[in-house]
């Protein structure tokens, strides 16, 4: 175990090199901002946030994040103007930028090489001051600072561990561990190790709570567990600078489950296959159809112009919606999957019946005429008459059939864009390849094959 | 109305001369079995039962019963013997006959083209004495013949009804109405229409008590009705000479839903149609199997030499067992049919996926490592692992597995006949080919086509 931990750190612990360089860059960066913020007399202070401030990057993985924080008096409108113009302003004198836009805008530049977000924020104090998702990072730079007490290697082999297994990131289409909770619980726990041990522990108990907000904020931090837990959320992490924050709400049960079992592997059997996993060979997803025996249903549509954590829960809300109503017409789905732009189902056939058979009332009960007469052929078995009628047989016009019926629950914003789908049999363009393959194989959430 | 029943009337009412004619049969065959009996030295008399001795015959159908009724004293192994010597010395007399088995012995033989049934029994007075299944139908043509009054046409009429409806007769292939019931109903309820019209309080009451029996015998007459309660007859008819029994414990629901409706559709649009169906056209059913886009699965073994009121209710529990494991499976099957020596499901499709899909536990339960450990490939979804195992796809396959597994439940007479079946798709042999059509297209239960 000693032997693995140590051959992973000298992977993934910046040089002293590396870390002069970020140095300076930070420090030449704060120098713009000052200066660029006094030219334009904004009130302005800069923050250095993220993995680079708190010193648990890993080497060669150093995007800098600049929050410019304005005083709580400014109000949002003037915020967002001020911010934008300063952000660009100092943007201007690093070289290459571009405006992306979050709850705010914020300024995307590259300056020596290196990604800098310059992020417009209020210098909140406390959770009290919060006021737009961003502003909490200063607060989260400064809670880890305080308490990391020079664990900074053990987070690095954490957050190493998890990418290697593929649960790093709190990004919606990943739902993983951000790097906030990975932080987090090696402060809670100790060591990279320690967290790894707790992983049973943890599912157990469900709720942890680092700065004891149950006990000097009760009733908020009880009504974030509670909200949390009917979300049924794996973990409940309250954020030390915050008890009305879960700070792992984007964490999947899927992802969890990967990180369970595969701490519990890599405590019997260490090794540097969890941290830096080869590079698996893909296989054809033709192949696998044919292996299996089913069929793929592709939804491809337009993405309409809303930010991730938008549009995935109504790709997958909708997903869950066409699977239920395939089902009820007679096609089983054996797994469902879906991304920005697509949605796909496994099924066992794409071809059914081309009649359904229709259950009726008991032949005595009062409902039992109606059924009679509406219905050109009955015939009884046991107590009850029975009709049939022809439905489409194809999958392709019964699923057809569910969008322009609205038999389907869409997400709103994406009703129009999967109501013109593209409607794919046994086959995916290019680009989902690799995707229908990973699918198919369950390799995609696997954790053993 | 009127003009219909009279003109069914005029169709089965037996002719003057068709009557006399069986007057001097009876006679003749009276002398001759009195004759015989003598000659044996055996005491007997003889009874003639059935529809020709209550007078309740259709034109042109005369099959005549006579029983040969031993007294009580004679011993069980006696009657047996000296029942099939005397009824031999009889048949022997009139020319062709053959030894046929019910619970006892008889002797079927032909006189003058007329089909003569020789059946040793018991001279019985009352139910107390009624120790073997024929000796009760003395006691019926009696009670008949007292209370007829009559109506004797009004019967013939409606055995007619229910014959041209395709409900009459109580084998366990048909599951019909008997004659008998048919009597019991129009002497109950006072004529042909007055049944038809009672369809519904029928079977919304359930119990038909002709003789009291619930008043003169409560005790044993409650416990029939709760017996044939509990086997959820869909009608209870207390026999006049007998409180132990239900006279309609052989009719099915779908007979009786089929003269339930028919009733109705005949008291609002009177016609011969009912009476004398017009011979249908038969169809071809594989035309109706491209037409339902469905198959058929038939199983044909060998019949092993057993009566059919064994034989056909294991063969019905097999199908049924049959089509819960492929159920569970994942073939749907969408209807049932059987026979002496056959099976047939209609089925979704004949061949399925090549992979199952295993739900596991869930990920942090005390079950999971050893679902872990066991199976070589291994996924998460939601809390839960799963993992897939090959299996069987095509249906053949898979009903030869489930024979041979011993994971259908097979009557056991019928144990190695069914295990060695033919399995037959989508294809029938010619001599099935109109059971196949009718059971596709339902008109073997069909109320309305």
């Amino acid at each position: 175990m000693e032997d693995v931990l140590i051959e992973v750190l000298e992977a993934i612990k910046p040089s002293e090199e590396e870390r002069n360089f970020l140095m300076s860059l930070m420090d030449e960066l704060k120098g713009v901002v000052n200066e660029t913020a006094s030219e334009l007399g904004v009130e302005v202070r800069p923050y250095f946030v993220g993995s680079i401030a708190k010193d648990t990057y890993l080497a060669g993985d150093h995007d800098v994040d600049l929050f410019l924080a304005f005083p709580l008096d400014v109000p949002p409108e003037r915020l967002r103007e001020d911010g934008l113009k300063l952000a660009r302003a100092v943007a201007e004198k690093l070289g290459n930028y571009e405006v992306a836009y979050a709850e705010h805008p914020y300024v995307r530049a590259v300056y020596r090489g290196i990604s800098v977000d310059l992020v417009p924020c209020y210098d909140v104090k406390s959770w009290r001051d919060v006021r737009t998702a961003v502003d909490r990072s200063i607060l989260h730079t400064e809670w880890v600072n305080r308490h990391v007490n020079g664990r900074n290697d053990e987070i690095r082999v954490l957050k190493r561990f998890l990418k290697g297994i593929g649960v790093y990131g709190s990004e919606v289409y990943i739902r993983g561990f951000s790097g906030y909770l990975a932080e987090i619980l090696v402060i809670t726990f100790g060591s990279f190790t320690d967290v790894l041990r707790r992983a049973d522990e943890m599912i157990k108990y469900r709720v942890i709570d680092p700065e004891n907000w149950l006990k000097k904020e009760p009733s908020l931090a009880s009504s974030t567990v509670k909200r949390e837990l009917d979300s049924d959320r794996p973990l409940i992490v309250i954020d030390p600078v915050d008890p009305r924050r879960n700070v792992s709400a984007n964490l999947s049960w899927e992802k969890y489950g990967i990180f369970y079992l595969k701490s519990a592997e890599f405590i019997r059997h260490p090794s540097m296959e969890f941290f830096f996993p080869g590079k698996k060979k893909r296989g054809d997803y033709r192949t696998e159809l044919r292996r299996r025996g089913t069929h793929i249903l592709t939804l491809i549509f337009e993405v309409p112009g809303i930010v991730d954590d938008l549009l995935l829960p109504q790709v997958e809300k909708t997903a869950k919606s066409l699977e239920k109503a395939l089902g009820r017409e007679g096609f089983r789905v054996l797994g469902r999957n879906f991304g920005r732009n697509f949605i796909m189902l496994e099924i066992d056939r794409v071809e059914r019946e081309a009649i359904s058979i229709k259950e009726g009332p008991e032949f005595f009960s009062e409902r039992a005429p109606d059924f009679y007469s509406k219905n050109k052929k009955v015939w009884i078995m046991g107590k009850r008459l029975y009709s049939e009628k022809a439905v489409n047989s194809s999958i392709v016009d019964v699923v057809d059939e569910l969008l322009r019926k609205n038999r389907v629950s869409i997400g709103r914003s994406i009703r129009e864009e999967v109501r013109a789908s593209k409607i794919l049999i046994d086959y995916v363009p290019r680009d989902l390849e690799g995707e229908a393959w990973s699918f198919l194989t369950r390799k995609k959430w696997s954790v053993k094959d």
